[in-house]
């Protein structure tokens, strides 16, 4: 492609309205432009970069069996009400009426449309397993866009659905998907992606893992072990702490006004908030009052304690907590009526701890959750710190890092297809309910992400698996002499090879051009200049590493075309090196 | 591809819902399932088609310097505020909020956000011509979807727009566009498909063509003509009729009691429709109440009617012609007050025409309308007929066919550049508006329609360049000896060919193989059986032509491989041809 036909405007200067790399270049480049918060037009370099990066999932799923189909943008009401999420999910889901008033909503994922497709569809065993996928716009009403592709509400996702006789066979399936996910990332150039044990959130299901790349712009906190491969999303990660056993000593109060913190009582008692029991109390969707005890030096990790109750948890006002028989500031388990309580083991391991004593103004020494809440439920509800100890190899020190998720993939169960009344028959004629996978990957994200991990301060440089042209042409002063004449016989001659050139035909100055270039972060660029066409020769320079070099304009071509040969051929190495 | 691999189920019986070929064949082929009235799940074998169909439209855009990019399809309100569109398109716009309350459209064209877009991204003459274009997800909400894939609520489109510093400079494009569409539906099989000049519609602008693809299920009537090559939609044809020229007599009263309509009137008379003058009364969106006058063996073309007034019209009741001063059933131009009068010119030239005479229980004869009514408006809006003389030829004789659109282009002029003020800056220094162009396809009817106008009683045969597979391979009894092996031997062969292949691994019995086959439509067959192994044959067949041979196995990749390169050649040649 010549540059002159190339629509959009390059910008010098960072747009105001970005802050992270990805954002800030893809604005700068013309790649994209905004038409509404979170819903952005994708102009010609960022769709041929989602063209490949679609081809490059395509040929994944292709090879283990997945089936390309295309499910509606648009989802009826019905679906989402027979699977119980219609209510469930918040105003994230976009919901509608059609002219004749019949409900219809915006799909944000499709387990429903996939259902009501494979129930008609696969009715014996001999149907199985089987795997439908789709590369499709979706539509999350999200409170907060942000990050430009990194967050929006409109992306294209690669959602993929497998169906299956037998658990056993789902954990089969679930690895082979693992593995495609792995050559996934590292075909569009961004290896370094990690496996994080998740949540499964409002999917269902029970086990579920992300791909996350760790960078500073995620949202996402990933617990990971200086010494083992653990890795596990904040939400469900898990830390080994100290404990402090000792032997239990008798109750005393201690007199403590104008306390309202842990802070406020460690530093009145000069001891250690992992000497004491936080008590926090939340509510229930229905109304349910839930008291959590944990280490006074712990956070509650909410996620954690909403699933014991399968209910989001609010936290109680001071009017509840009173009606539960506690005092808000000086609240402890002890004696408490109607409040489920939910106590962290790191409360239960350290014994004689400083706590409420649910009288105004006084805490105690020498709480004893054993002795003292005797009907508190021991359960996992702490959040993982930085510093400690991993749950996997009990000998390195967890570390908390950003991450983005570029990536999901959720053993589902029976989820849907019990909701929705799926079953075949079985071999022995038996009606049965089949098991579901489901497997995610947000193209734009995975876009923004590569150009956040691919970046310097001039500009984005993309894998030349992705990249929206392979070779760029620059000409150091068109007019002059023969160059425009060498430039684009290069040009021809380099595309009737098949490869994707970009050239500048526009005759800008140097630095003007290399700037856009960098911006475009094509992975090879050639220079045609007068000083060195008087050699015979043009110079080339890799993006990514800054090599550069000169060569024979005459060896130019089969320079090129072996150049690119080898960089794709070891991506390609190294996916085969992962099956 | 293996055949047990393939989820899909595939029927006998002819679905109760549908009636014409594609869908017929469509739902019963496995290719698609109903999710929703007009909203469709593709499965396989039609998103491999539509894949192909999408990759012959985008090489053909990309070849008249297109750039795809990609827009939403969630548009802000705003947008089609500023465009004026808002208020003027109708329930089919599908409108919704936000979580903020926002207002957002489901895009049914994005000529509101591309101009959005091209109005920073072009700002000098410099930037000019240059065409935009997408693959995208769109949404119309119609009131009545039909015929499957064939008007639909939730489409795939093409839509392509351009941008002009000229006029001149639109109408060389856009005929450059007209041939790039001929390419594509000579690629994708449907050469047949007509270019016919059109109505402009909700678009805006003057010039517009459709494209059409004549058969039964067609919803527009196409005006052809015997003798030229003369196309248009009925909406805008035109047919020349016979006058009636005679010297001017006298009105004369005369008694039609009962008289309600042309019908009851010639009956009376026993005169010829084409010996009266029909009175059609209408009223426009303000309320303005309009008289079409027409010969009595003509239709009044409401969208002609409508174009004059830039408003829909609707008829007027009793009431309101009363108060203009005429009788419903008797009425005619003659004095009539506060009443735009639109005569067709086939009132003006037959003279002494019988007609109303705002009498109750009375008609007239030898009406003449430049001397009756003298303010009447004379302008073309009569419907063509079958029969009537063509236009531009003036010899052949018109001929209604039915057709389906198939693609659209549209010179919008600068209806959207001036309404959403884009601009550029001209040479001289001048602030200019561009002038644009649009051109659609919707790629699902375009994969009906060639299943329209390629089937058999059978199933459909899909053209080589768009088949799901290119080759199938069917086995005549997979447990008979080394079948299967060979089979398998083929099979794995083809596809290392780069070939796309099905083999039907199941072992059912030939009758329900063969038909599954004719229902996928698979351009060539290769049929496996005991019979011919024990000669060390395979039996090969067209499923177009019906064509079948023998050739040995050992020679059978090379010719399957020659087949397919000749197929393909064969399109290729004739597209070439008509550029």
């Amino acid at each position: 492609m010549k540059y002159s036909k190339l629509t959009g405007q390059r910008y010098k200067e960072k747009p105001a309205e970005a802050t992270c790399a990805s954002h800030i270049f893809m604005l700068r480049g013309g790649y994209m432009r905004q038409v509404a918060n979170g819903i952005y037009t994708l102009m010609l370099p960022a769709q041929r970069i989602v063209a490949k990066i679609e081809q490059i999932i395509r040929e994944e799923m292709n090879a283990i069996d997945g089936q390309e189909i295309k499910m509606p943008v648009v989802i009826p009401r019905e679906l989402w009400e027979e699977s119980g999420r219609y209510n469930e999910i918040g105003v994230e889901l976009l919901r509608m009426n059609d002219r004749y008033g019949h409900g219809l909503t915006l799909g944000m994922t499709h387990e429903e449309v996939v259902v009501h497709l494979a129930r008609t569809e696969a009715k014996s065993y001999k149907d199985y397993p089987f795997m439908l996928y789709q590369i499709q716009t979706k539509f999350r009403d999200e409170a907060r866009s942000r990050g430009g592709l990194i967050r929006v509400r409109e992306f294209t996702m690669k959602d993929a659905y497998s169906f299956h006789t037998s658990q056993e066979d789902l954990e089969r399936y679930y690895k082979v998907m693992a593995r495609a996910y792995e050559r996934i990332f590292a075909r569009i150039g961004i290896p370094e992606v990690v496996r994080v044990q998740s949540d499964s959130g409002m999917m269902g299901g029970k086990v579920a893992d992300e791909y996350m790349l760790l960078c500073e712009v995620g949202e996402d906190t990933i617990v990971t072990c200086s010494n083992c491969n653990y890795l596990a999303n904040r939400e469900v990660g898990i830390g080994i702490i100290e404990d402090y056993p000792e032997t239990e000593k008798p109750i005393e109060k201690v007199y403590t006004p104008n306390t309202k913190s842990i802070e406020d009582v460690t530093n009145l008692l000069k001891i250690a908030p992992s000497r004491t029991a936080k008590s926090v109390f939340y509510k229930t969707a229905q109304g349910a009052l839930v008291l959590a005890l944990i280490r006074g030096d712990l956070e509650v990790n909410e996620l954690k304690l909403s699933k014991i109750f399968k209910s989001e948890l609010v936290f109680a006002n001071d009017d509840e907590i009173r009606a539960a028989g506690a005092i808000p500031g000086f609240a402890s388990g002890i004696g408490l009526k109607n409040c489920t309580i939910i106590a962290d083991p790191s409360v239960a391991n350290s014994n004689n701890l400083v706590a409420g004593s649910n009288e105004q103004d006084y805490h105690i020494y020498n709480f004893n959750l054993r002795r003292d809440v005797p009907n508190a439920k021991l359960v996992d509800i702490a959040m993982a710190r930085n510093g400690d100890t991993c749950p996997i190899c009990s000998q390195g020190k967890l570390v908390l890092k950003r991450g983005v998720e570029v990536g999901q993939i959720f053993q589902l169960g029976t989820r849907y297809t019990t909701s929705m009344k799926m079953t075949y028959t079985d071999l022995d004629n038996t009606e049965k309910t089949p098991i579901m996978g489901c497997y995610g990957i947000g193209v734009g994200r995975n876009l923004a992400c590569i150009a956040e991990a691919r970046h310097d301060a001039k500009g984005i440089f993309w894998p030349i698996t992705i990249a929206p042209w392979q070779v760029q042409i620059n000409v150091l002063n068109l007019d002059n002499g023969n160059l425009k004449e060498v430039a684009e016989k290069l040009y021809l001659e380099l595309t009737q090879q098949g490869l994707e050139v970009i050239y500048d035909d526009r005759n800008l100055p140097a630095g003007q051009q290399f700037a856009e270039a960098d911006l475009l972060g094509v992975p090879l660029r050639l220079v045609i200049s007068p000083r060195n066409m008087e050699k015979g020769q043009i110079e080339w320079k890799v993006r990514t590493t800054g090599e550069s070099g000169f060569i024979d304009l005459t060896a130019a071509v089969n320079f090129v075309n072996e150049w690119v040969k080898n960089e794709l051929a070891k991506i390609n190495a190294s996916c085969s090196l992962q099956q």
